[in-house]
C-alpha cells in the first residue's frame, strides 16, 4: 500500500501523529470507510499503524515514509489531521507538512492546544492560503477508535470539507453524531478546555461523595460498588459514575489483598486544561468556585508528604484526623439517609459546576463573537466524551428552551430539582463539616449557589470599606449616582 | 521655585504623575527633608502640587513644566518615581523622561503594575544604561502622604541610592520601616500584587462575618460597631477591622434615616491585581481558596439583578431567602457564642488566606530565583498599608522560626491556634450552611485547612478513573512505580 500515489490512490483524508491516540483515530476514518493517508516522523509507528489496520479488518489506511508523499497522496482540497504534542512540536509539524500544501487545503490540530495558538495558526496559515480548524477531541483513546466527541473550530468551509467524515466518525446518540460547527477562531479549543474543566469538576465532586460515605458512612468498597451501580441507573447516569463503580469492584491482583483503590497513592496528576480553565474564569469575571476547588484539590493531593506531616502536628495539638469518628453512632437508617443525601449532594453540586462551565463558555463567546450555541455544546458532549452522560440532554433542553438563560441553575426544571435537593446538600456539607472531611467541591458548589440566589449580599460592606480606604465610591440601593462619604470624620462625629 | 535648574537647586530625587496618589507621595518626601521635582503632563497638577507643598509647611518640593527642565532639575545620578496609570501610561511617561537620563540613573514605577511588564522594562532600560526599580505602594491617599508599605523590586544598586528616602517616607514600625529591598525583576510588584490578594481575602472574610452577625445572629449596625471595636482591641486588630466599626456608625446622612452602610449598593468594584493572583495561584500549583472566594464574590456581587430574579426564582419554588429565618429562636446566650464563634472563625480563616498567599510568594520567589524573605514580607505589611495588623508581626516570627516553613498553620502558633478555634469555626460555617448564608471564603478556608491535615484524600479515586480512561497510571502506597491496570477488563472478572 506504499509508494508514490497515483491519481486512483489518492486518500480522502491525512492524519500525522500515530501515537495511540492518533493511530485509534485514523482507524476509525479508516473504519467508516474513508480512505486515509497516515505519517509519523517515527516510521516505525507507521508500521504500527498499517499492521493494526490489517488486523482490525483490512482498513483503507495507507502508509507514508515522509512529509511530501504523505500530503501528495490526499485528494484536494487536502485535509490534514495531527495528532500531536501541543506547543511547538504542532508548529513544527504544521511547517514540515504546509512546505507540501497548497491553497484551499486545511490544517486540523486534534490536540489539546491552546486557544491563542490555535489563533495565531490560523492567521499563519491564512498567509498561505491554508484552511485551519483547532478540533477538540474527547474521549481518550477508546473513544478515539470507537466515536469521540469532536469540538471542531475555526473555518467554517474547511469543517464543511470534512464534515462527512466527522459525522461518521463522530459518537452517536439518539440525536444525531456528537460533532457541530463549534464557531470561528480557536473555539474549539476552548471548549475542549472548558469541558476538561468540568470533567475536574465531576471527579472531585465524585471522590468527594466517595470519602463521605467511606469515611463518614462506613461503606465497604463492595458497598460503595453497589451504590454507585445503583446510581448509574438514575439521574446521575453517567460514564464517570459507571466507571467508578467497576473501580470499586477490582481487587488488587498484585498482592492479592483486598481492593485496588486502597491501594492508589492519594496524589493526583493534571495536564494544562483544568488550570487554563481556571484562569479562563478569572480574566472573563466568571465565578467557577466548582472547577477551581477540584483544581486545587488536584494541588493538595501533590503534597502529600507535608499533608501527612500537618495531620501530625494537628494531631499532637489534640485534634484528630476523622474528628468524632466514631460510625458505631450511624445506625443503618442513617446509613442509608446519608446514602441517599450524599446522592443528591452530588447532583446539585453537579449542576452548579456546569452552570459555570456554560456561564465561561457565554462569556468567552461574547467576547471573541463566536455565537456559540450552548444547548448544542451539551448536545455533542452526550456522547463519546469522558463527561458523557444522560443530564447533558436536559442541558440542551433547558438552553433549547431559553438560549439566553443567565444561569443552568435557574432553568424552571433544574431549578426545581434544586429546592429538591438543598436540603440533603445541606445535611452533607454540614455532616463533612462537623467531622472534619474535607468537601470543597461540593461545598464550593453549594456557596456558588447560596450566593446567586440572595439578592442581598454584605458586599455593601466591601464598597464602604473601599470607598473609606481607597475613596473608590460607591452606589446607593435608592438613588443614582456614584457617591464618596468621608467615613473617618463622619464616624468621629458619630462617637461624639 | 521655577526655571532653569542651577547647581544649587538641585533636587535629590523626581516624581512624575501627579494625581493623588503622585502628589501626597511628593509631599511625603519634602516633609522628610528631601528636596524633589514634581511634574505632570497637565500641568494645572503641578501648580496644585505646588499650592499644597506651600500650604502643609512650605515643603522643599521644585515644579517643572516639561521633561527636560524636570529630569536636569534632579542630582545625578537621578531616581524618577513615576506614579501613573498601568500599563501604555507608564511605557510613554519613561519613553519621555529617559529621554533627558543618564547611564546611571534610575526609573522607579510606583503603580500596580503587572510584573511581567516591569521584567521587560527593567530590560529595555538596561539597554540605555539606566537603573529601574518596579515598587509596590500600598496605603491608599492616605498612607501615600503619612507613611505607605513600600515594595521595591529591581536593581538593588538603584534602591540602595534612595534606600535613606524610603526608609524616612515608609510607615514607621517598632522594628523598623516598612520597606525592604524585596528582590531582583518585578518581585516588588509580585510582592505588591498578593498583598492585594490578601486584602481581598480579608474583606471578603469581614463581610462574611457581618453577614453572620446580622443574619443569622440579628445584630444591629450598633451592636455591630461595638462587636468590631471590640474585636480591634484583641487578637483580629488591623485597619480594616478597625474602619468596619467606623462605618457602622455613620449615619446616612442624605436621608437622614438609619446607617449608610444599609443604603450602599451589594455590587463591589476591583482592579486587576485579585485577577492576577488567582491565576498566578493556578500557574503556579498553589491552593488559593480563600483570595479565589473572594474574587468570585465580587464578580457575583456585580450579577445584582440576576441575584434578584434568582432569588424569585427560588422563592416561588419555595425556598426562601433566608432559611428559618426566625431569629427569636436565638435567646441572648446563643447570641454571645455566635459572636465569640465569628470572631474565632474569622481568625482561622485569615490564617488560611495568608498562608495561601504566603506559599504563592515562595513559589514565585522559587521559580524567578528572587530570593524572598517571607519574614521581611510580613514585617513591612505591619504599617502603612491596608491589611496592616498585629497579627503580621506573628506571622513574621512564624517565619523567622522557620524560612522553611511549608504551611502558615502547621507553625507551632499558629497550629495550636488552629485547633483551639475549630470547633467554633465549623459551628460557624455549619450554621451558615444550614440557614443558606453564604460565607464562601470561611468555607473555603476550612476546607482548605480539612484537606491540608488529611494524611489520605479521595484522590486515589480520581487517579483510578484517570488510569482507567487515559491510561494516565498511578502510584502504589505500598510499592514504588507507576502503574497501569485494566481496569473494566478486571471489573468484567469481578462481576463474573
Amino acid at each position: 500500500m506504499e509508494g508514490a500515489a497515483t491519481a486512483q490512490a489518492l486518500s480522502r483524508i491525512g492524519l500525522a501523529g500515530l501515537a495511540v491516540m492518533g493511530q485509534n483515530l485514523a482507524l476509525n476514518i479508516a473504519e467508516k470507510g474513508f480512505p486515509i493517508s497516515v505519517y509519523n516522523r517515527t516510521t516505525s509507528k507507521v508500521d504500527e499503524t498499517l499492521d493494526r489496520a490489517q488486523n482490525e479488518g483490512q482498513l483503507p489506511l495507507i502508509g507514508q515514509y515522509n512529509p511530501r508523499d504523505f500530503v501528495l497522496s490526499i485528494q484536494r482540497p487536502r485535509s490534514v489531521i495531527i495528532l500531536v504534542k501541543a506547543g511547538s512540536p504542532v508548529d513544527q509539524t504544521i511547517a514540515a507538512l504546509s512546505e507540501y500544501m497548497e491553497p484551499g487545503d486545511t490544517i486540523i490540530d486534534g490536540g489539546n492546544e491552546w486557544y491563542e495558538n490555535t489563533e495565531r495558526r490560523i492567521d499563519e496559515a491564512s498567509s498561505k492560503g491554508l484552511l485551519y480548524l483547532g478540533m477538540g477531541v474527547s474521549g481518550g483513546e477508546e473513544g478515539a477508535r470507537n466515536g469521540p466527541s469532536l469540538m471542531p473550530g475555526g473555518s467554517y468551509g474547511a469543517y464543511t470539507n470534512i464534515k462527512d467524515i466527522l459525522e461518521k466518525v463522530a459518537a452517536q446518540v439518539e440525536d444525531g453524531p456528537c460533532v457541530t460547527y463549534i464557531g470561528e477562531g480557536g473555539s474549539g479549543n476552548f471548549v475542549k478546555m472548558v469541558h476538561n474543566g468540568i470533567e475536574y469538576g465531576d471527579m472531585q465532586l465524585i471522590s468527594e461523595a466517595y470519602d463521605v460515605l467511606k469515611n463518614a458512612g462506613g461503606l465497604s468498597n463492595s458497598e460503595l460498588a453497589d451504590i454507585f451501580a445503583e446510581w448509574n441507573r438514575g439521574e446521575l447516569e453517567s460514564f464517570l459514575i459507571e466507571i467508578t463503580a467497576d473501580i470499586f469492584n477490582v481487587k488488587d491482583e498484585l498482592t492479592g489483598n483486598g481492593e485496588l483503590v486502597d491501594k492508589i497513592l492519594d496524589k493526583t496528576g493534571m495536564k494544562g486544561t483544568g488550570k487554563w480553565t481556571v484562569q479562563q474564569a478569572a480574566e472573563l469575571s466568571i465565578a467557577a468556585p466548582t472547577i477551581a476547588a477540584s483544581l486545587d484539590s488536584r494541588y493538595m493531593s501533590g503534597l502529600k508528604d507535608e499533608r501527612v506531616e500537618a495531620s501530625e502536628i494537628f494531631r499532637k495539638e489534640g485534634l484528630k484526623e476523622e474528628i468524632s469518628s466514631d460510625i458505631n453512632g450511624i445506625s443503618s437508617v442513617d446509613k442509608k439517609r446519608l446514602i441517599d443525601d450524599v446522592r443528591q449532594a452530588l447532583y446539585a453540586s453537579k449542576i452548579c459546576s456546569y452552570a459555570q462551565g456554560m456561564n465561561l463558555l457565554r462569556a468567552k463567546s461574547s467576547e471573541k463573537g463566536w455565537n456559540l450555541n450552548l444547548g448544542e455544546m451539551a448536545r455533542i458532549w452526550k456522547g463519546g466524551c469522558i463527561i458523557r452522560a444522560v443530564f447533558l440532554d436536559r442541558i440542551k433542553k433547558a438552553y433549547q428552551r431559553n438560549p439566553n438563560l443567565a444561569n443552568l441553575m435557574v432553568d424552571t426544571e433544574f431549578a426545581r430539582e434544586m429546592v429538591q435537593r438543598q436540603a440533603a446538600w445541606r445535611r452533607v456539607v454540614g455532616l463533612a463539616v462537623q467531622k472534619g472531611i474535607s468537601v470543597p467541591g461540593m461545598s464550593a458548589s453549594l456557596q456558588y449557589f447560596d450566593t446567586y440566589r440572595r439578592s442581598r449580599l454584605p458586599a455593601n460592606l466591601v464598597q464602604a470599606q473601599r470607598d473609606y480606604f481607597g475613596a473608590h465610591t460607591y452606589e446607593r440601593v435608592d438613588k443614582p449616582g456614584a457617591y464618596h462619604t468621608e467615613w473617618a470624620k463622619l464616624a468621629r462625629k458619630a462617637r461624639v
